[in-house]
């Protein structure tokens, strides 16, 4: 089974279950690699997601359980007897147990304090310690399985501890083995090929690489996938106040974390949600309607606005028209230079400090791209309508709506982030409502003023 | 120099370089690791990121080089002689070797030349062999840089060759042995952890885990690192139309494409580039012109369809106040569920198949909030104009727009993707303005058959 890109057999349409017996199904469960599943569990309706997943192993069932939807996974342990969710997380790394037995909680409170007391003692302490941290935190998404050695330890002993940890707790990602001194304190690391290349006797203090990049376990997941992404690290190592090594985080965990994160930015643009293909109806609704009655709102205010230069309107009919290509000009104007600051501040490239020069910037762009257009503008209404004066005016808002949207835009997500607020939200609706107001009355007013 | 999430030292700002002596450029540079050095440099202006570049060594300008934008990259390698570059590129892993002879050839094919004759015989034989591939497919990520182990290859056969690797090549980011056949065609897996608890007289043919993940030469590297995410894969092998194994893709290429590709979801909603702190404003007009004409062109038409009714308008002016309204509602309403497709599509969650099915969830979910946001804005037309008619037409129209714009945004991206277009082009301005169009068309249809 070679995998080509191909995410799933073209075969398993949704359909085709209902048909299926229960060895046919074992058949094609054996077939499919953990990540495959996943996806087709998350697809398929919940019948037969139940019923794919009741002839999996509890070691499938650990694999393909963190990758699933969260909407699958609850329906799929809703009904779940606490034994057999306990035999499954016995299978798992912490992080994954702690996630499912999380999920649980928000069920079953009792179940989920069942399944914790049937864990083995040294996962149950761990799995209670990572419940201790707040889900979008380093600490949240870290596991305690971790290879380590201290300052003083051959590498001969710390291959027995690998070999421990891959036997006891069946832990088979290790990339990096992290060194500690006597308090448990990071202070160096050593790659699993360096172990390997080392004689047995030699110590870690010699081996070990002391520059080695750690976050502290209250970090945002975010800035966490952040610092892996810049130092290129296929795990990173997760400390408290103290410099103590509490866990590591590894790289699919980091690929969840981006993933997650590329979603979450554009649903703040469009308005969806970050669990693209959600299955419930009402959570769809629940999810799209505030942004679109924000912007029912937003064009509401705008018709207000209209309705004031009614008299200006009846006068020049031809002005109304126009209403919609400034609206719309100066929201894309808005978007365009609030996503490019979002994005920035998000990937560190841009700074706080950097905002009179990026404001300046966006003012240049918007002032060529904003001539451009109504240049454009103003020939058509000119050869329209044959009045200079209507295309001077018409071409003459365009300019300033979209100087006004860029550099509120632009602007906006620097000031939310100096006062501390996640910037993202500044490429919601909002921006693109304020401008359309702003940019509605902008246009009548000068429309009122020369004509 | 522990890492805490703050990206770069705030004093480094960037106008403090000029004040900088070279001892003191230098100590800067030796307080931060390339990852943050990369950052650095992009911030930057040219003069300071050249007066920073030339105090790097040759093995950290060769870290920090791959992680430059483009055009950064470009500035510093512009006027920098052949042999000073191949210094740089022989410190490189064949796939940032080969990317750098890349961008060189697009400035100056002659150097570029120059550069590749004056590796040693391997390198330039991985470098050669990897430019014959297109930019954007695995072959042209990979590096052809990986620890391999034939069937009757022993552990300790194997050590020796990851020992050669890391010594004459300088390679250090080894996870996986691919094990290949006597063809080199690639038949299975250990890990380097599996390695290190063997015996060393095992041979791979007994160790191996045959179920190994590979991707074609030829897939497009956004598929690839689909695959890598998928099966949470720290690297993943490439191989040929016949199996054979030509290198591999590790975690950092996955970081950069996963981030990549993110970065062009977001700018293709918002006709924002990738390169999101591109430093030339000249390239930023280009790239924003087309997105906002485009849309201009929409207003235009929009405008025409709001002439065509002149008559209309002309008896009831209150009918234009809500013309902006019902495009925006139904611009909101067509990116939502343009966006939610295309995502869909992207991760494969969703396929061509469940069109409609997809289509069927889209019109109840958008009857519901479509019926919400008409309620609403009937209610507050009612209690404006006091006209039950007007109400009811403004009212009925955003409700018929919702439903239209949702239908066709989620409808153009399975219809694009079925004849095998890229489906996110349909996330683009272009579904925006035929909806703004349209919705104008069908309000002020309606007004017109009511009044």
């Amino acid at each position: 089974m070679s995998e080509h890109g191909e995410s799933l057999d073209p075969a398993l349409s949704r359909e085709d279950f209902e048909d299926y017996e229960r060895a046919e199904l074992e058949e094609l469960i054996g077939q499919h690699r953990p990540g495959d599943l996943a996806l087709l569990l998350n697809r398929v309706d919940d019948e037969a997601a139940a019923a794919l997943f009741a002839v999996m192993s509890h070691e499938v069932r650990a694999e393909v359980l963190p990758d699933l939807d969260e909407r699958r996974r609850d329906s799929l342990i809703a009904e779940m007897p606490a034994s057999e969710i306990g035999e499954i997380a016995g299978e798992m790394d912490s992080d994954d147990a702690a996630d499912l037995v999380q999920d649980l909680r928000e069920i079953d409170e009792a179940r989920a304090e069942d399944v914790l007391s049937g864990l083995d003692e040294e996962q149950r302490s761990d799995v209670e310690s990572l419940l201790l941290h707040e889900e979008d935190t380093a600490g949240g998404v870290m596991a305690r399985e971790l290879a380590w050695g201290a300052l003083d330890e051959s590498v001969e002993d710390v291959i027995g501890r690998i070999r421990e940890l891959s036997r006891d707790r069946e832990v088979d990602d290790l990339y990096v083995v992290y060194v500690v001194d006597k308090g448990h304190r990071l202070v160096g690391w050593i790659s699993l090929q360096g172990l390997l290349l080392a004689p047995r006797g030699q110590r870690m203090e010699q081996l070990q690489n002391p520059d080695v990049v750690s976050v502290p376990v209250t970090l945002d997941k975010e800035d966490l996938a952040a610092v892996a992404m810049k130092h290129d690290l296929p795990s990173v190592p997760v400390v408290d106040a103290e410099g103590v090594l509490l866990g590591r985080v590894t790289m699919d965990d980091v690929y969840d974390i981006v993933e997650e994160e590329a979603a979450e930015d554009i649903g703040r643009i469009s308005g969806t949600d970050e669990d693209v293909l959600e299955h419930s109806s009402l959570a769809v609704i629940r999810q799209r309607l505030p942004w679109l009655l924000v912007g029912l709102g937003g064009g509401l205010c705008a018709a207000i606005v209209m309705s004031a230069f009614e008299a200006t309107i009846s006068r020049s009919l031809q002005a109304a028209y126009f209403v919609p290509i400034v609206m719309g000009m100066g929201g894309s104007a808005g978007i365009q230079s609030s996503t490019i600051v979002v994005r920035g501040l998000a990937t560190g490239e841009l700074q706080v400090e950097d905002l009179w020069l990026r404001l300046w910037r966006e003012l240049k762009v918007s002032l060529a791209v904003g001539l451009v257009c109504s240049l454009v503008l103003g020939a058509i209404v000119l050869a329209w309508f044959g009045e200079a004066r209507d295309a001077l005016t018409v071409s003459l808002s365009l300019l300033c709506v979209i100087l006004q949207a860029t550099v509120l835009g632009a602007a906006t997500p620097l000031l939310l982030k100096r006062t501390g607020v996640d910037p993202a939200i500044a490429t919601g609706p909002f921006i693109t409502t304020g401008n359309d107001i702003l940019g509605v009355g902008l246009y009548l007013g000068l429309v009122h003023l020369f004509l």
